[in-house]
């Protein structure tokens, strides 16, 4: 099997201007595909050290997916640098001029001399299409050593990993890759792996490992076969053994392809209404509508999901929501009386069959002793009545992963309930 | 001036399994502390590959930061291996013993024999405290070489290098970096470094770069000075200069703190109601709730943001924001007209001082010849009235990438019509 390291290009990395999320889901897709990834390294805009980063990295590994510095400035020499250590002169590459200037006149931009800049391409590359971008990607390969050059932006990189690297990549993988996820709510890594570390010692094909997500734990089964439906079939098998390892209680939701399981507690919900045939709102105060955000996120979301009322202030909890004055006198907008009453209200305003309702303390500021950072309320509501429940996320998370543990929260509870209907 | 590597020690980094925010982190804390910075490295739990990793870096630079690989278990490599790259021996130190005996009482664990691991240092190292775990951080020294030991947990790595590392490493500092964002929305990167070329040569301190973000170009100057007051100051100076490129009408916002550079339309559009005293609130059709998400992401919105409502479905948008039959049926939920309304709407049902509205195609169906994928209608209403606008965003744009656009034009046109009003 080739080995695979990662050479992200980017002043901006150094200085700690963007987080380097390209490199985490790049090696995500590499384990799928079932690449070895021994080493991931981030250099500035240089050429010299650019360029020696590229000399060690191919000492080592036979293929180098490097991202960013694709752009049309000057600053942007990852394909120069690059194509100077193989030994590829850079050739102007028609179709890809032609496709940039058909994408600048759908945004109304126009086609300046940098831009033809990234038209060029080390001959005899493989050329990948950005249907998002003007950068396109490419596949330079000499003496045995390849390059993979993608650009920056997870927007332009991530739809052109999936449909053109993934292919490009697998003929050098032998067999398919097939990765089924169990998504786990409600225990830990450590207690997951310790029901599991004898079928994950033993088990080599497929591959069982549990990955500790933002919200939730993922038991992944990666099995390789000769196709896809055998490799299915092989991680189906496995996936009863795990489950009985008293995790049945816990399992929520499987996926088997990465966008979904980016965020399973949407997909799952959005699958589950869709098959009853059931429609779907929120009511939301410290998640502030990223329930809405992530339901809609989903192509054909339109088919179940209506709307939301973000009630962050109690007058809205009171004016769309019908929260009465009272309910927030007696027990406060973060209980589980406003959280019914939340529920209830997004449901009577949307028509809804089905509505959820978040209101908590994300953090840092608003804490008490009574109800510490990380107290937050949720309501179910259907046309049986409704359900709610108080959670207590660590404290010690930030504003954003508790808010997005609470909304991850609330989408399994209208999922549960949804399976309790049936 | 000393240079810098961040080593990160862990295979749940190479296999994507976490983002690498620790790296981030200090990036950005040794880029105001003004130290280069040219190289990070990811390796995996192997000494071999980590012992190679070490010796590379220190062929390279100065001090070493290492993060991760502290922990108790067989796993945890990073303190043996980097002992003997600096040839040192590994002591037990007692204060760390006594801590960590202490902080497991407090939380009611047991003191394992792999705990005791923990407290073995190079001789000779300064012991960084952990106030939010057991694993002690250290700076190991032998023949000029620094190593910086941190625990990987964030919530354990951030005090620790707040509270020791910073102290420890000023002492080798001299001046410090500061860096100053322009944000531009409405031209693109090339365009924009087009008018800037000369400035970007001959100006080295501060630097002027360009980066192009996913829904706009932001060009950066950093100054390095012996004071953070002095830096600004240059920084500022620079600002005039560039924007005076034809660039000014482009400008939106400045932002000089990395959690406000990363999303600009929320910060300043937040920035400006608060100074006005004003309230906000938000329609969203296609952009389901992420203005919301995005503005209640930023700590304190509740003083100016009071809710939103997501009208996903014409129901909702007749039912809650009032738009009007007739209007929807004449022109389509996706039109100037329909916004209008849904902006004034919101406005009434919230009761906000200003309110936006969104309503689009974000694909990747939906789209007609007269409405392609991309076509998205904006309304803003305030007490002088309601201005609306129609954009159209790259057809090409993933789903994700329109729905951002769309809802950062939106807070960059409420933030427009905020300062017209002025």
């Amino acid at each position: 099997m080739k080995t695979v390291e990662i050479l992200s290009v980017g002043t901006e990395l150094l200085l700690g201007d963007i987080v380097n999320t390209d490199a985490a889901y790049i090696a995500r897709q590499l384990a799928v595909l079932g690449f070895p990834l021994y080493r991931q390294t981030v250099v500035g805009d240089n050429p010299g050290r650019l360029r020696a980063a590229i000399d060690e990295a191919f000492s080592r590994a036979d293929i180098l997916i490097l991202t960013g510095g694709l752009g049309p400035t000057c600053d942007d020499i990852t394909k120069e640098v690059t194509a100077e250590a193989l030994g590829l002169p850079l050739i102007e590459h028609a179709p890809s001029l032609a496709a940039m200037e058909e994408y600048l006149r759908l945004v109304g931009a126009p086609l300046t001399e940098n831009n033809r800049k990234q038209a060029l391409i080390p001959a005899g590359s493989t050329v990948f299409p950005n249907r998002c971008g003007t950068a396109p990607g490419m596949a330079s390969v000499s003496g045995g050593r390849t390059a993979i050059l993608l650009p920056g932006p997870p927007s332009e990189l991530v739809p052109m990993f999936e449909e053109s690297v993934i292919p490009y990549l697998s003929r050098f993988s032998d067999g398919v890759l097939y990765s089924l996820n169990l998504h786990l709510a409600g225990i830990g890594e450590s207690a997951a792996e310790a029901r599991l570390r004898d079928i994950m010692d033993s088990s080599s094909n497929p591959t069982v490992a549990p990955y500790a997500g933002e919200h939730e734990v993922r038991i992944r089964l990666t099995a390789r076969a000769a196709t896809r439906d055998e490799a299915e079939r092989m991680c189906r098998a496995v996936k009863e053994t795990v489950l009985d390892r008293s995790l049945r209680e816990y399992f929520y939701a499987e996926t088997d392809d990465p966008s979904a399981a980016a965020d399973a507690p949407a997909h799952a919900l959005l699958a589950a209404l869709r098959e009853r045939g059931m429609t779907f709102s929120s009511a939301e105060s410290c998640t502030g509508g990223q329930i809405g955000a992530r339901i809609t996120a989903v192509p054909g979301a339109s088919e179940v999901y209506v709307g939301s009322v973000i009630s962050y202030s109690n007058s809205v909890k009171r004016g769309l929501l019908g929260v009465r004055e009272e309910t927030l006198a007696a027990h406060g907008a973060v209980s589980e009386e406003t959280a019914r009453e939340m529920a209830l209200g997004a449901r009577r305003a949307t028509g809804a069959d089905l509505a959820v309702s978040v209101t908590g303390i994300a953090g840092p500021g608003g804490g008490t002793a009574e109800k510490p950072v990380g107290t937050v309320c949720f309501g179910v509501a259907d046309a049986d009545g409704v359900v709610t429940q108080t959670m207590h996320f660590s404290p010690r998370g930030t504003r954003e992963r508790i808010r997005l543990q609470a909304a991850s929260h609330a989408m399994r509870m209208a999922l549960k309930r949804l399976k309790e209907q049936k």
